[in-house]
């Protein structure tokens, strides 16, 4: 555990298990936008272990269950971002679980690889 | 297995095992953009059992092991979008791997959050 760390200590956890939990995300891009975390303080998605990927991936499961009742998406992102070239600004592991709405963007072809906007759409 | 799925009859493959396997995106966003499949053709991740999650990310470990090598990137983005609302086009499951190089675009920040590119910074 980092105890300058924000995901170390989290609060308003929406679902849990033993080594793996979700929130909110603080930003949400759309509603219902959530994480999923590993519990251990990880900076990197390539150190995590298969049991806590398989617990993170159980969670997202029951997430999307939820959020499929809350806010009835048309699709859905995850994507993982991995050091502060690839985006990532807080470095304990965090799974993104975007909801995605019809309309929510004009085009919305290619998804996560708009990480490189100019080639989102090809 | 679909006859018309380009997924279910891969060429190129990179690297494989029992259940999944990886070859390079057609329309890469940067070098050495990769892609990593179940063997079985299923449409949507929520619908992959967790065996073939479990070798799709270990396969995704030695992609990055040979990227690292290979083109030396700073970081990596890892998404899989569910839905044609998601941007997804093809549909048999599919995990983008993206290296990610410093430089690559101009404000990094959010890197998978930009499925809503009007929020990817923020």
């Amino acid at each position: 555990m980092s105890t300058d760390c924000p995901f170390c200590q989290p609060t308003g956890m929406l679902l849990e298990n033993d080594l793996a939990y979700a929130i909110r995300d603080q930003s949400p891009v759309n509603p219902g936008h959530l994480l999923v975390l590993p519990r251990r303080h990880v900076a990197d998605w390539f150190d995590t272990s298969a049991q806590e990927r398989q617990a993170m991936f159980e969670l997202a499961d029951a997430a999307k269950a939820w959020l499929d009742t809350e806010f009835h998406p048309d699709g859905y992102n995850l994507g993982i971002n991995v050091g502060d070239t690839a985006g990532q600004t807080i470095f304990h592991v965090h799974l993104h679980l975007i909801p995605r709405f019809r309309g929510d963007v004009a085009n919305p072809r290619g998804g996560v690889r708009g990480v490189i906007p100019s080639k989102q759409n090809y």
